[in-house]
């Protein structure tokens, strides 16, 4: 496995194995990894003949007073993992390298980049397609993974990837849980031990919302309200939101007649986390 | 020489040319092609073993009560005159397959796209890059070529292209004149006889710049008093800008210290016409 810093680097080096006839799979990380992003690197690997996994701690996806500079980094650890898993290329460029002086190109994908966490992280997405668009531009992967947890980003990725005629075809990998259900993050080792325990309530939550929908409950404002009973008994969790959307546009649904999202960001304790889980209607 | 509407179409015959080993040049245009355009496509042809020129009219680069509606447009002609020329590929994709339902994506070059046209056009820089990248993206060419006339969008462009890492190299044109020093441009075709003598200007004003530049006068609010003068003279000519800026930033300068562009955006009668001088300092 080899690692790279050099966009010019990475480029030459993704294009050799292009014109070899490599089948090029991606991976964008913020490195700090778990089993959830080992996973999407077994699924790029299952379906490419060169893995691409990239480790960027993109700081214009940062807000201010968010956790840019706390946010986990040990590329060495990360680098081990990934070599273990089949990686071939390890891109992990600077700041410096990715937004010299004079940066100021910015993509939006309106509409979806405001909702739910958007309304949360003003500029977030805006960060993250710019970044994403960047690194899709020197890796140019055939393919692309990204995982179901981050289910918003992975909306807006498609979005953009459609609109821009990238040609890079997008992959979702599922969202991998911990044993009681939390699923995993790098923001997870910031909580504290009680915290970890309350955690499990968006699982739960999530769940609850399913067993009803399964028994027939097609109001969303009664599985919200179920959803908001069950993380609000925790005293360390704070809902930031709790909705029923729309897959593709995210917008809020009050009957659910199609296939739609739960989804749901909570504070507990000062840690921000996310999770969804796809309602899906038979027939 | 081949016509193509379909952009999967397009992306397909590209990829197989460079595959080929062919070095792509690209010339993205609005049609309604000038001398302006077909010296672009000669030094496109200069430099390349396939050259690919575009013609789409893009609706998001004009504002509402522009002229995209009465924007010329002759697709036939413009053909005739590209085969001429040795255009290898024609790429005229219509206006759904570029933008179809949903479409919500957007690039914006901040700063820059605001400056000069952009206060008179909001909107319209992102509307070009947004659709340059996407042609680009569709192409992939090597290298691309852009008119200097055009200096604002090119400056925007190559920003855009730099930023976004896409490995496109811009290449500038210089500008065409008919024999009164009138810049080519589809939108002369809207000028009245009298207003079409009249616009003459708009060159006659930078010519004036530029003898003062190099005659010694550095002060960039005296060259503009000058250009201003000039244009006021013309009874159906309102100037929108004219400024001495920064050939990066775009920014006003008050003195000329290095490198500058005396650029202008004038209304004779209803047609907006633009044009630009490099003011180069020895040394």
């Amino acid at each position: 496995m080899k690692v790279v810093r050099d966009a010019a680097a990475m480029r030459a080096l993704s294009e050799e194995r292009r014109l070899r006839g490599d089948r090029i799979g991606f991976v964008p990380t913020m490195g700090a990894l778990h089993e959830g992003h080992l996973s999407l690197v077994r699924l790029a690997r299952s379906g490419a003949t060169c893995v691409v996994v990239s480790i960027f701690v993109n700081p214009t996806q940062f807000g201010p007073g968010e956790d840019f500079e706390l946010y986990p980094r040990d590329v060495e650890r990360d680098c081990d993992l990934l070599d273990e898993v089949g990686c071939d290329l390890v891109f992990a460029p600077t700041v410096e390298g990715m937004y010299p002086e004079g940066h100021r190109t910015e993509v939006s994908v309106t509409g979806l980049s405001d909702r739910l966490c958007g309304r949360f992280r003003p500029g977030h997405f805006n960060g993250v397609a710019t970044v994403v668009l960047k690194l899709f531009n020197v890796v140019r992967p055939d393919f692309a993974v990204f995982g179901q947890k981050d289910v918003q980003q992975l909306i807006v990725i498609r979005r953009m990837v459609e609109d821009l005629d990238l040609g890079v075809e997008i992959v979702a990998g599922p969202t991998i849980r911990e044993t009681d259900g939390l699923a995993a993050s790098s923001r997870n080792l910031y909580l504290s031990g009680t915290e970890r325990r309350q955690a499990t309530c968006l699982h739960r939550a999530l769940r609850q919302a399913e067993t009803l929908f399964r028994s027939g409950e097609r109001r969303a404002g009664v599985l919200v309200d179920e959803m908001r009973r069950i993380i609000e008994a925790e005293p360390s969790a704070k809902p930031e939101y709790v909705s029923i959307v729309d897959p593709s546009s995210l917008e809020d649904l009050d009957m659910i007649s199609r296939d739609a999202l739960a989804v749901l960001a909570v504070r507990v304790g000062r840690t921000r986390l996310i999770d969804n889980v796809r309602l899906m209607v038979e027939g």
